[in-house]
């Protein structure tokens, strides 16, 4: 039984594949294809995690978001570039240079490393799917209800005008001046209307100003702009599945939508205490994260079940639970988890993206180029617009306010990202979107840094600014 | 193209569900399976969570250590009762009653809801993987190689006899008195080997025992066990994929696990100040976590390649970063990210457990059941004798440092994961194993109480404990 010398020949078995492919001769096996399905997870994350860490760390070196900087790394591992990461839409399984090293390694090739390609392709979906539930819920948990209702009636025109501008002026240009059909036009409408309250909040934060007048009402009308833009995202993504605009279901997803944020957080707050007073009785680690979580995936499903995108229930979740005396200490916990999974969402969405399109020699290209610069022109001008609908605050730089809502970030990227997962977007309008995103975002800081560089010398710094600076250190 | 009326008569969609399942007439589309595969993810790890929690919080309160709650919750939402969570392991995709639930609520049956009962099952197995590569990333992270060796000989003897001991009287007996292949036995007999350092540290601290000799030549020992066990799993499970003992192959394997373990903890300590510098230069968010990861998961991979194990490396990746300066920020940062994936494995364990063969009223379920109780045995004799040996310590309480090595724990589990995932163990011993875990686990902590108990009279407490009691607290 037992063979002393057998394995002599075989000191590096990955050395003679046809030794370990024997089995695909028969049926292909769960067992070979198991262990196959984790080690190109693995090398798919660390790709992952590579490009995004490279492509962040350039682009904050260079003034610009890191998130922006993660896109652009999904561009280079994706279907653009480098074909490491591929990920399935069509049904059929492309076989990415990744799994190709995969498959070499372990002496696999043909249907058992088609299966071993799919199964990768599925896992590494649905990590990003809940990179993008863990990133609204912290968003959720980031966010303060009691914050949102003090800014007020100043942040809620902004957020108004900043949605209701860009995406009825987009959506009708889509439809009359390049004949696009209702849908993808409503789709690529909503992608406009979202602001990035990360990026908008980073770039106040470096530029300190964000408990300036103009930064105090750029932050409510983000926030309240994240909330209208999920809204907005769970409508028309429920809208376009059906295949027709039907105006009843839009009423009832609206209706739905409205009562599932307002209801979950009206119950939530009255059982709030009761997650307090849970989970100061338990015991085993975890508690807090692992019951947020329970409640998190829960809102999360309910929201898919009746027809409303999973990451609507998962941001109502966090802004219950922001409602909590744990939040902090949740937030600590949760802040890891999306560190280490919305980096997967971002990559994927570039990924997916198939820049190919938007090479203007090629002349196939030239009207999702057009559609591109047309969407840029609509999205910047929509948001600068919002800024100067703001009443009661005469000497207020409402240029600054406008600009501030400009950049898309995240929430435009989760349109394109479900757009291009639902198979709405033709290739060109999704990858239109995500000039339009990266324009935007890339735009706002240094347009923001302008403006108010322009107007310290009108204004002045703020009393509060004036008293937190040395007297030494004041030029 | 606007139709206002349409949806009315659809107001609940899930009510009529073959209106949309009309795409079932054809191919069946990624676009229908891709969004059910996520909602079936997510209310998998609802039952996940709370099937870890319940069971968990329960154990703690009856003085049973936490991972066990997890195991038994496991079973209970598993196979075995509830047939919530289903994971397949021989190729074919068996519903669970939760995917049921998933299709019916969408409208979707036959081959489709077969494609998401599949990648569900998939994706919850390489989830409850990475929980494991994590978890054995933050016990290298929590293990110190300085405390290795500065509790020295005392603790490697214990942890060489507690390893060989019920290795060989294992494995031996189960082939001559049960007439078990040579794999099978070697398997089991390995599984016997591991003590738990988690539930063993837990105990001593919950008696106040861990400063005590006894008490550091337990953990010194557990730990050594720990890596020991690591190397044996990995040279067994790679072994066993083979399909025979080859003596030579046997050799390759320890030398590839030493070299392995020894090089890149080698290489690592030197990488160690790069590590640092780079992660202070890096600005972006998850700068220390993604970059650790991204380590771990390459030498998780490498291990991989080179036919170790995957967990393997993962281990080595926390070992060397637990030498740099950044290990406690990094073990904040790995905690939750262990608390929410670690769970996933032991409900996995638990869940692919099928506890019906070991009924005794079915007589074909006996030879389990009586391997169980040859287990059990030599699990709780062999690491009994392995406090005999201690040498050189006369006042010694030798009979508790044996107490202290027999939880099994978590790496008794990972023992009975690998096997079951593998295919090496039949149901019957996989059963017997998670059951010798069980036992072995559950009576430590009482027993530990006890033999502690007894000996505080001869002994008394340390000068220590003795300073660190207020005189009105002392009994």
């Amino acid at each position: 039984m037992v063979n002393w010398f057998g394995s002599l020949i075989e000191g590096a078995p990955w050395m003679f594949p046809d030794l370990l492919s024997l089995p695909l001769l028969g049926q292909v096996s769960e067992a070979e294809v198991e262990p196959l399905v984790l080690t190109s997870v693995l090398l798919s994350l660390i790709v992952v995690y590579l490009a995004a860490k490279v492509g962040s760390e350039i682009c904050i070196r260079i003034n610009l978001p890191p998130v922006l900087g993660e896109l652009i790394g999904g561009l280079v591992v994706g279907v653009s570039v480098l074909h490491l990461i591929v990920l399935a839409e069509t049904g059929d399984s492309p076989e990415s240079a990744l799994i190709k090293l995969v498959g070499w390694v372990a002496g696999l090739e043909g249907e058992a490393l088609q299966q071993v390609s799919q199964a990768e392709s599925r896992v590494i979906s649905v990590l990003a799917e809940l990179g993008v539930i863990i990133l609204l819920f912290e968003i959720g948990l980031e966010s303060n209800l009691k914050e949102l209702i003090r800014v007020g009636p100043q942040a809620a025109i902004v957020a108004v005008v900043g949605v209701a501008v860009p995406f009825t002026v987009g959506t009708t240009g889509l439809i009359t001046l390049f004949g696009l059909g209702t849908i993808p036009a409503i789709f690529a409408g909503a992608a406009l209307t979202a602001t990035s309250i990360g990026i908008t909040a980073k770039v106040l934060a470096d530029l300190k100003k964000l408990s300036s007048t103009e930064g105090q009402i750029i932050i409510g009308a983000a926030v309240l702009d994240d909330v209208l833009g999920i809204i907005v995202l769970a409508v028309v993504a429920s809208l376009a599945k059906t295949g027709e605009v039907q105006i009843a279901h839009v009423i009832y997803l609206m209706v739905g939508a409205v009562t599932f944020l307002v209801g979950s957080i009206f119950i939530g707050r009255i059982l709030n205490p009761y997650f307090v007073a849970l989970v100061d009785r338990l015991q085993t680690r975890g508690q807090i994260l692992i019951t947020a979580l329970i409640f998190a995936f829960l809102l999360a499903y309910l929201a898919a079940a009746i027809q409303l995108e999973t990451i609507l229930g998962a941001f109502a979740a966090g802004l219950i639970l922001a409602e909590t005396s744990k939040h902090q200490e949740l937030q600590e916990k949760v802040s890891p988890i999306a560190d280490m999974l919305a980096p997967i969402f971002f990559i994927a969405v570039g990924a997916r993206t198939d820049v190919s399109v938007l090479n203007p020699f090629n002349p196939d290209n030239r009207p999702g180029l057009i559609i591109a610069s047309f969407l840029v022109v609509v999205a910047i001008v929509g948001k600068l617009l919002s800024g100067f609908v703001v009443f009661g605050q005469p000497g207020i730089n409402r240029l600054a306010v406008g600009i501030g809502m400009i950049p898309r970030g995240e929430v435009g990227l989760v349109f394109a990202g479900v757009g291009a997962t639902s198979g709405i977007l033709s290739e060109s309008l999704d990858a239109a979107i995500i000039v339009m995103v990266i324009f935007t975002t890339f735009l706002a800081p240094p347009l923001l840094r302008l403006v108010f560089g322009n107007t310290e010398d009108a204004q002045g710094l703020t009393t509060a600014e004036i008293k937190a600076t040395a007297p030494g250190e004041q030029q």
